[in-house]
């Protein structure tokens, strides 16, 4: 049976990363994991959906159970992927699509050479700033510290596997799928599989 | 400008990686790169469509001049990929598409690594062999030839960045694409553009 892959998708805040990652899970075998969180909910995000939304308390525990695949704290919030439903799909024959931030994304590089990241770009920084004012949760201060990281951010591009420009939205998911298809088609872990199938038929 | 990739296909004989090729080239910005052989054409195979029928002589004479991205002798016949149009094309931004035999694609990523490397594969021997005989161009012989290369061939399979099993010929031409547009967005080669892009902005 096939065994699913783990995607990693990061990207600045309004870069689409989730939009992308939402519409991917209409592919048949797709499982998007939510993670936790210790920040406040911002409007329209549900708990379970978006993110578990938990107490400090309750992250440090988990932190303490090894139960993360990876965690991180951000701008002074923490956020983590619990590791056991990741891996039950992925063992299923699921692919798993995380949306975390570049710290969390370089956590699981290390201790899964095999996942796969994507970061999500904006086809400008112009744009993102655009994006985000008319979001309108974050103030001028705000949003120049997002475009610095934003920045430092893309200076690490050449961590991540591939990265996606989110110009046309059709047009990103698109790649996005392709790149999840393409993946599965690596002859990187699955050669010796394949020769033996085709020698067990000789 | 978007520079062109070199995307090299091999498979055994009746994988349909001809067949997978040409459908490649309906996509806008691609181009099929037309080997020369020192064989005689098959029936059906027309000079300057599927190869250039040329004499050894002529061969040779290309191989002095440098003039062969790779060339190969297979089964006693000669096989070379005219190096000039297929460097011009990528430089003008098209995909270029080989379909070589394995010696050649390997030449090929010794000299240029950052080809793609796909191996069409068929859904099992046994087919192979059926669509082989049905195309009734060659004796038992030959075909347990081809089956004994044809699994040495499989057994090299991790010399190729992907592979592509025929089953169903429509999923794998989809596959194929997808593929394609997935190596457009590696971020190997072409982050530091990407982030002098973004830097020249800000």
């Amino acid at each position: 049976m096939k065994h699913g892959k783990l995607f990693v998708f990061s990207g600045p805040s309004a870069s689409g990363k989730g939009t992308i990652c939402r519409e991917l899970l209409k592919e048949p075998d797709t499982w998007l994991s939510v993670s936790l969180t210790t920040r406040q909910p911002r409007e329209g995000e549900l708990h379970g959906v978006h993110y578990y939304f938990v107490t400090r308390e309750e992250y440090d525990k988990t932190v303490e159970e090894d139960g993360f695949l990876e965690h991180a704290e951000i701008y002074g919030n923490c956020y983590g992927t619990p590791k056991k439903y990741a891996l039950e799909h992925m063992a299923a024959g699921e692919d798993v699509i995380l949306e975390i931030e570049m710290q969390g994304a370089l956590q699981i590089k290390k201790a899964y050479p095999e996942a796969v990241l994507i970061f999500v770009l904006p086809p400008s920084l112009k744009e993102l700033r655009n994006r985000i004012r008319k979001r309108g949760t974050e103030n001028e201060e705000q949003i120049a510290v997002r475009m610095k990281t934003t920045l430092e951010e893309i200076g690490l591009l050449e961590k991540y596997d591939y990265f996606l420009i989110n110009d046309d939205l059709e047009e990103a998911i698109q790649t996005a799928r392709a790149i999840m298809k393409a993946e599965h088609c690596r002859t990187a872990g699955q050669a010796k599989a394949l020769i033996e199938r085709f020698k067990e038929e000789e």
